[in-house]
């Protein structure tokens, strides 16, 4: 698979040198939009617009979707090139859904030349979409479905499909509305293929239509497709007025996304971090504010240690468990916090839960902490030769994974609450926090007991 | 949509209890397959096989493939109350890839009895699906797909659509195969409404088709469908014979699945932790193996302290940066961890990139550790009053992050190249190795150092 592209290209790049168009025209016919947006990825900027140039249109258009995703600098490479007159011509011929999400990351000057020069009607819709939050059903709906009314036979609606199906996002799921544009059924080009072709609409279609409103989270969206296999999902107002539809590779896409921000945010970074070391700016951008917040926290941590300090010169010993508390407490607290973010995420979780899910995480973490406390106290007291220091290291351990794991639990459910991202509750944050009660949690411990260590 | 559901419930209950058969007919007809699932699980045991009874085959079918998903001990419910009969008659309406799935989860020899009562086709098939890897993409395959000869009018193939359409897990994708069932093209269901219905499938099938082989791991497949936005994908052998489909519900299940999966090795936990306090069990069978790494590495951090003992006892405030140190050295470590998980799993790295990655992470562990390596010696030397406690910690902060970093990316890549999922070098692992490794580094600057402390 790697060699042939590299064979591609090599043959692309000779083509591009003897300026041999139509072949280029021919060679890059075979392949996929999703290929053709990788090979201009690759190319050469100066060559991008060249390719571009021999698509079709509507094989243009396909590749832009495409290449929205992979990396938006080779569109304002085509911009540049090409002018923003031959971009609005093919933009025009893009789901509306694409063209919203591939303006929306322009410039708001580019953005707005391309509007311009765009056909009256795609340019509106294309507004109308630009207004939804990103990261709701409207931002990532498109307006190419397929509604016809409940009084056609099912033979005249495949006619309907037939004239509409290059227009149309998908012609698979047909939306059945009233007058008003209410929403009222459902048919599957399936069922209409195999119905009768004399029979009413109305008589064949699902009246029981499941939907999602324009303002719901796209992350809601996903599930909702998930749930019921759907290959889309209508999108409707308070009023139950049909206003889009969002198809199954868009859920896809989504679901990439909100995993990926939960991966990343639960290991402590922002975004995404690309390939390239010219991209070390952003790396930084990312991580350094993490590491700051942990500075702060390793700080605090040294300022509960520095009041054991009379302790620590007379006991040394003291020392050598700081790294297996702070350890073994964020592990857990790390645990509870990436199942209750996940089990947030995937719905199993809802805010409404918290005493349910904080009692078992409770139960959980006291378990846990009886059974390594136990483990740790005998191991420190064989290890040093001192009761007493096993008693402090196992009740503090005990005392540390019990908030770990309620704390773990309770901030991701708070953040969710408040309208942050639970995921921002991630290793870093929680770890940290952790590391301080339970350093706070050993070092009473150890200033309440230690007369009987000395 | 809660209150719903309640409503809902106290409706079923209350007709049950009246024995009204005939309306919770039509009372849950009214639903989809993946609410009467979740219906289903809802209820009380000893009502679920009167329920299951009332709907049609085609809908206990779909219900089945929903559950499967949920809960397995639904399942043995309704095995148990309606008898192997029963189910093997509406396993035999299943999707044979979900069968497979279903009959995997039952005990052997409840899916021998189920597979001798089943018709012998579909049994079977469904057999040949149980003998594929569960995770590649002959474990998630159907073979219920369309296939058709070249040779046929695009007439003819809606004639033959409209009959296998109720078996065929999807219409949507017609694939064309020859003489020896090898994959040689496909045709859209959309393509076929618009195309003059005398066409010749040869004339207007695409000839360059994207399939996968049936060894291919599931997540490699998900990448293929999600990046071409497929609906469904032919699966081949060796010899590009047509062995089955996947279709794009499935895929969603495994991007769902391996994210999850993902999401928990780095957290530090193996699987999925339900709901339930009875599960309490479970919940300590997938966390305590991690703690207990964990604790067999503070333990070593501990032994490197100790050899620390002299230098702690002259200048206890080296203890106050234990956890400063930790704690950064493990978010860093994390951090790179995720990045290289993450890009394992979406494709960006694969394991060829390991020196050009390594090199790229550990400019950034450098880059960082100059950073804050800067900003901890001024805060150490000024806290402490003490220049040399200053660069002790300062440089222990630089060595500790630049080996975080490439450590964090070394050994999910190092994982992913012995075949272990890399997601398992999760932050447990990670965090307590750099313990480990940033304690000996600042051990040993400390006893080297420390001369010009005291």
């Amino acid at each position: 698979m790697i060699r042939e592209r590299e064979q591609l290209m090599q043959q692309l790049m000779e083509l591009l040198r003897r300026e041999k168009k139509s072949d280029i025209a021919v060679l890059i016919s075979q392949y996929q939009p999703a290929d053709i947006a990788e090979i201009l990825t690759e190319l050469e900027t100066h060559y991008r617009g060249t390719v571009f140039q021999l698509l079709s249109r509507e094989t243009a258009a396909m590749v832009l979707e495409e290449l929205e995703v992979l990396d938006e600098s080779v569109i304002f490479n085509l911009v540049e090139s090409l002018g923003a007159k031959y971009l609005a011509d093919i933009i025009n011929e893009m789901a509306s859904d694409d063209a919203a999400d591939l303006l929306g990351r322009l410039p708001q000057e580019t953005r707005e030349i391309i509007l311009e020069l765009m056909q009256h009607e795609e340019a509106v819709d294309v507004q109308e979409l630009l207004e939804y939050d990103v990261q709701s059903a409207g931002g990532i709906m498109t307006t190419e479905y397929v509604a016809i009314r409940k009084d056609i036979t099912a033979g005249r609606a495949i006619d309907v499909l037939r004239e509409i199906a290059p227009e149309a996002e998908t012609v698979y799921y047909v939306y059945v509305v009233d007058v008003k544009n209410k929403l009222v059924g459902v048919i599957t080009l399936r069922e209409l293929i195999v119905a009768n072709p004399h029979a009413l609409i109305e008589s064949i279609m699902h009246r029981k239509v499941i939907s999602v409103t324009v303002d719901m989270d796209q992350e809601e969206v996903a599930r909702v497709v998930s749930k019921y296999n759907f290959l889309a999902v209508p999108v409707v107002d308070k009023d139950n007025s049909l206003l889009g539809i969002i198809t199954v590779d868009d859920v896809i896409d989504v679901i990439y996304e909100e995993a990926s921000e939960d991966i990343y945010l639960l290991g402590g970074s922002t975004e995404l971090s690309d390939q390239d070391q010219s991209i070390m700016a952003k790396a930084l951008k990312s991580r350094l504010p993490w590491l700051f917040i942990t500075m702060l926290e390793g700080l605090i941590a040294g300022t509960v240690l520095r009041g054991l300090e009379r302790e620590l010169s007379a006991v040394v010993a003291l020392a050598f468990f700081i790294p297996l508390l702070t350890g073994m407490g964020g592990n857990v607290g790390t645990q509870s916090a990436t199942i209750a973010v996940r089990g947030l995420a995937v719905g199993q979780i809802d805010t409404g839960d918290v005493f349910r899910v904080a009692a078992r995480e409770t139960l959980t973490g006291i378990t846990l902490g009886l059974i390594n406390g136990l483990i740790v106290a005998v191991i420190a007291a064989l290890w040093q030769n001192s009761f007493v220091l096993g008693v402090i290291v196992g009740l503090a351990m005990l005392g540390n994974m019990t908030t770990a794991a309620l704390m773990g639990t309770l901030v991701p459910i708070a953040f969710k609450k408040w309208g942050i991202d639970p995921a921002v509750a991630s290793a870093p944050f929680i770890t940290a926090s952790i590391d301080i009660t339970g350093l706070l949690i050993y070092s009473t411990l150890a200033s309440f007991l230690i007369g009987f260590l000395l």
